[in-house]
């Protein structure tokens, strides 16, 4: 069973992205033969400066690293240390109708939004399709975001097996993170770069423990009961404290006599402290910028292997080779 | 001065393709730096069949020797040799609009046909522009239907110089051939595959000349002169035959007594003789497999090595590297 994940450098990492994506990653390593890149090539839809992209391909290595990805047992890659993914890419794009592209609802969106589509964010679900493809991958976490993606790949390796026999391409099955999506941000609204309300995941402590002390509650006064529905706070606390701490919490907003700032504290501590020992093995990782690199030159000549395996095969079955 | 030029293996080559590309390209490798290649990968666009994909590739690069391509003088390469080419793809579409290739003649008149548009056939100007760029062509001779093709090259070198800094890409110039565009097909349209008018390059003597044969005329009785105006015959006589031998068909057309059929034979003589010595070079290269694979294998790795330098180049400036 191979497993893939992609995660896109384009920013510092936060809490949602975490819960949403390297939580679930570190967990499935241990269930199956997983394969787990950096997506720089999709970056590039919207990171235009160069530096800033090295900065976070190599931060999300470090970061990734740190929060437990272990690999002993993933492959772990830069996308763009397997060029090969572009030149399936292009097979795909050869049985991939414009209009399935079209109706993708994370492009109608950006546009949408105002965004001046490149032909990069058009085309984005076919190099994602071949990303996976390349890999011959069985299973493919995705969130609700990413869903239609998934069909749209499996629409494209269906393609290629009709035209060019079955077997040439292998048929990835979703699995799908129906409860990944709820990590709130500051705001109630989804944790998310694009609304700007969200907590980073290795931040600088004081500005970081701030964002927390500002999240917006209600005026009910220090000595009234506080209402647990619709509180910003709680379902945040819940990510990160065990369940007698949560409790406690509950319990003291139902009693009344303490104070918003009092339970900001403890969410601001215990989100702190649930990453401290990625923290930790995060400065080691920054110490030893060798290890780092060596990690990814590993991971790209095996990912490299194993697409060219595939790309063999494909490129003899469409008449390249 | 680096020419490039590109021929697509999607089907038997006619005559229109020998005075429109190969003929130009044999002269022009007299007067530079001449990378010439088969676009096997565009031909996916439009060929579903791995057999005929391998056999037209391999057709061309013999067909393209025969008719004089000297490869001590261009390097001469399959596309998917140099598979580096989607990777500059890549880069080059996310600065690419999706309105500039919305614009595209090629792409909005084969829609018009009714041919169901797939998402290579979109993408088909921004591989084209990595073909040219990824070698750091200056020139490249293009008949009138791909001028806007170039136009879009010249605007993406642009758009990636001004973002990633002039000289990460080399701006190249167009040689428009205005006059290639005038070899007529047996029915006075331009020669074209898709018109169904062509005659081959390296057909079947019977047939080919058959073909001549059927070539429409008028009424004129055998005794009475023949308009030279609107004439079928004479304007595909000129390509193949010298002054003197189009001056007697002129005069014998004018003076009467001579009917049709004769003019039709001299042109098929004509036709016949003029690609005599490329057929037979032809024979000698059809007899002589390794020869052409070593041909091949040669050019991709210049080429290759020419990429190279310009990917690593470009993977630094835009931050993949």
């Amino acid at each position: 069973m191979r497993i893939l994940t992609g995660l896109q450098p384009s920013g510092k990492l936060h809490v949602g992205n975490y819960f949403g994506a390297m939580e679930p990653a570190v967990k499935l390593q241990e269930e199956g033969d997983a394969f787990y890149f950096i997506a720089n090539y999709h970056a590039m839809t919207s990171v235009r400066n160069p530096d800033e992209l090295r900065e976070y391909t190599r931060e999300l290595a470090v970061d990734f690293l740190a929060c437990g990805l272990d690999t002993k047992k993933a492959v772990f890659f830069r996308q763009s240390d397997v060029p090969e993914v572009n030149e399936l890419a292009w097979i795909l794009s050869s049985v991939c109708p414009v209009s399935l592209l079209e109706k993708c609802h994370s492009y109608k969106d950006k546009v949408a939004k105002g965004i001046s589509p490149n032909h990069g964010l058009f085309a984005y679900p076919v190099l994602m399709a071949a990303d996976i493809l390349l890999y011959d991958s069985n299973l493919v976490p995705v969130g609700k975001d990413q869903k239609q993606h998934l069909e749209v790949t499996r629409d494209l390796a269906g393609k290629i097996n009709e035209a060019y026999g079955e077997g040439t391409l292998v048929m990835p099955e979703p699995i799908i993170r129906e409860n990944s999506a709820v990590v709130p941000g500051l705001d109630g609204q989804k944790m998310s770069k694009s609304y700007n309300n969200t907590l980073p995941l290795f931040g600088v402590e004081k500005p970081s423990k701030k964002l927390v002390m500002k999240i917006p509650t209600d005026s009910t006064p220090v000595e009234d009961p506080k209402p647990t529905e619709d509180s910003l706070i709680l379902p945040l606390f819940r990510l990160f404290a065990d369940d007698a701490a949560y409790a406690q919490l509950v319990a003291d907003h139902e009693k009344g006599g303490i104070g918003y700032g009092d339970f900001k504290k403890r969410l601001a501590e215990a989100y702190w402290d649930y990453f401290a020992p990625m923290r930790a093995r995060r400065e080691e990782l920054m110490a030893d910028p060798g290890f780092v690199d060596q990690v990814l030159a590993g991971g790209a000549e095996k990912a490299r292997e194993a697409a060219n395996v595939v790309l063999d095969r494909v490129r003899k079955a469409v008449g390249l080779a």
